[in-house]
């Protein structure tokens, strides 16, 4: 009997949630062992299955949405909340990739031979239990059980109450695909009540099963969990993005990559929140740039040198230089050059990705060493921000923490290393 | 004025400690750009200091011994505090060796060209501010502060009240070596006062300056730092280390192996605490290896068949299967095979190190992937779990977490890294 197959709100929460952990730990240590073809066979499963019950998966997802519109949900939460059958097709291909990923478990990172002739392996190994808490976005379900299963975890699912029919539905099917490849069944769990305390006991009281607690969401969300886990959390906070444009920027080079840094997708967390504009080429580049914006559609709040290129252009207050807007605003100012540029960003950018564009090598570097963010790019948008844009497949979110991980945190991210030690009899002096 | 100067206990903690932990992170941003020749040349000349200054070093040992003496300190206790010439000379030669250890800032981890010609690189950047809690054992101090100084961090070091008068005379020899190769002062930072709640305010309250913590000492300082911080902590809980003597083990290997995992020294945390002994083997390996640890003055508690070789054994209870010695004391029992001996330690282990000796190379390769420790052996001591032994140059700890950093912790796992990304005006699509 395992409790993340009872659906109803249980009586005795601690009981329930305990008992998740223990199933949880025991998977764990069969996965770590799991073999890469197994991994891979139950990712294949799971996509097909998707495929398989698109029928059912749409009718849970309307029961959410038609829950969700009664409560008077806003567009755009719908908009996240809502599954079609194109969305559907996209997970499974997403799973899909997941499964054509190298395998990091069992990867020798390092080896040497000490003088004494004993042999030292640094060997991945899974992190053991990880614990996903997300808002209501059916596809986390799937790609954060399938990225945990390839990187040899098991996960401990807690998705946002509004999208709980959906991501059964979609649970039933990471579950199917799994148990017919011969892997535990609580493999990827679904915490199975709704209750609010089920998040609070998976912060706190769980140390004994849970390894890492990965918050994918907004602000309050983030925050709630790194002032309440008792486990380490790989954080995802909010991206103050920057791109400054430099006194040997190429012009034209600047202004495709400013509108694409803020506009190609103003939701994302690698979108450009706020423009800096070096003084020695504000004459020349910053009313092309502004104006750029502006038509296409973007308030742009600036300080005074940037209002006067254009009426269009709002006055930023203070708040604004620190604000993630993730829609068609943006704060832009004139700075000093370079090293004014890295201090604007260190008072108020949240270490998330910062681009320089210049033609510039030595201003370039001087950037990218003293910068101190996840990411920082040379010519380049920050809409790059983005695992699969850097190659590592698909990813949980972009930490912007310094701990463990940094930037993206994709199935390699999500591992530990054991040392293994290869001897002949060796004692130490 | 640096309030780490000021040796009074304040009259406003938090104050203090704020003004300490901006200095730091004001010091780590620095220290994050300095040049391995610098980093270096403060390392050469904090040995320098440290043998320059002797005699001072002795005379504020004493009064630490005086009054430990007065307190009525153990005798192992006020071993661990004294220090004498060739401690100090001890000391100082760590501080060389780190200088010679490579720099690990800067480098780059990795490094690979995306299709759209996107070069991405990882490169190892410094973790910030670290902040390090020890017990009274004079040398964390020189130690401690001169990992994080070749590593790029700031550190901010709080020793036991016992040692307060050793560890700033220590101390004042690190800012002579920094100061004079023209690094800040704050790069390394002792906490100016013995008040027990500056260890909490640092613990919980300095979240904006203090990027991790590391407690180094007994098993309630790691359980008070765990439960208090509210940043990350690198841990270093206790080693409860297994040595198993497989059917196929030679028995000459074996008993030496054993009797140095136990004997060589039992105060440190790679030392053996347990023997497990195949029953396969009992019949001829079993008595010889007891006897050769009885015989060295060391204790045995054993189960029925270790009773039964030598009368000399005293019978083990279940809590001495939990129990890290950190003396002449070991448990013993008699196992059926390679799988009873993973499973006892997965149940009465610490993850940190455990050790097989066996002929039989599959034997050995199914406890290595199946034992879940930290470091894992194979015809080896256990007294190798050490960061100079494996080659990595000092050490902080030995990590128990799977988080970060497993294993021993040197300068390279006292970083984070950062991707730098060069384009040529890549927008995304």
């Amino acid at each position: 009997m395992n409790a993340a197959a009872d659906q109803t709100i249980p009586a005795d929460l601690a009981a329930i949630m305990n008992r998740l952990g223990q199933h949880a730990a025991a998977a764990a240590s069969v996965l770590a062992l799991a073999t890469t073809g197994q991994k891979n066979d139950a990712l294949t499963r799971i996509a097909g299955s998707l495929r398989a019950r698109r029928v059912e998966l749409l009718a849970a997802n309307a029961r959410d949405l038609e829950a969700a519109r009664a409560k008077g949900l806003s567009g755009a939460m719908l908009d996240r909340l809502a599954l079609d059958e194109n969305r559907i097709e996209a997970m499974a291909r997403g799973v899909d990739e997941i499964a054509e990923l190298p395998d990091p478990i069992g990867a020798t990172i390092a080896q040497w031979t000490r003088p004494n002739g004993l042999d030292i392996a640094r060997v991945r190994v899974p992190l053991g239990v990880i614990g996903i808490i997300y808002e209501s976005r059916p596809n986390v379900t799937c790609d954060a059980g399938s990225l945990c299963l390839k990187s040899g975890n098991a996960a401990i699912l807690r998705g946002g109450s509004e999208s709980v029919h959906s991501s059964r539905a979609i649970h039933a099917c990471l579950v199917e695909g799994i148990v017919a490849a011969g892997l535990p069944a609580a493999s990827i769990q679904l915490v199975p009540t709704t209750d609010r305390a089920a998040v609070g006991y998976l912060l706190s009281s769980m140390t004994d099963y849970v390894d890492v607690i990965v918050p994918r969401g907004g602000k309050s969300l983030v925050a709630r969990v790194q002032a309440e886990a008792r486990v380490p959390v790989i954080g995802h906070l909010e991206g103050i993005c920057h791109v400054y444009v430099d006194r040997d920027a190429d012009l034209a080079m600047a202004r495709a990559i400013v509108t694409n840094a803020k506009l190609r997708r103003t939701g994302v967390c690698g979108s450009a929140e706020t423009l800096l504009v070096d003084a020695a080429c504000a004459a020349t580049h910053l009313a092309p740039i502004v104006k750029d914006l502006l038509d296409a559609g973007c308030e742009v709040r600036g300080d005074g040198a940037v209002q006067a290129v254009d009426a269009r252009v709002k006055a930023a207050a203070e708040q604004d230089w620190h604000t993630e807007y993730l829609d068609a605003i943006i704060s832009a100012r004139v700075v000093d050059g370079v090293d004014a540029a890295v201090a604007h960003i260190g008072q108020y950018g949240s270490a998330h990705t910062e681009s320089i564009i210049t033609g510039n090598a030595a201003t370039a570097q001087r950037f990218l060493d003293r910068v101190d963010s996840a990411i920082v790019l040379h010519n380049a948008s920050t809409q790059f921000a983005d695992g699969g844009e850097f190659g590592m497949g698909a990813e949980i979110g972009i930490s912007t923490d310094r701990f463990h991980a940094r930037g993206p945190v994709g199935v390699e991210q999500l591992t530990s290393y054991k040392y293994v030690v290869r001897g002949s009899g060796q004692t130490r002096p």
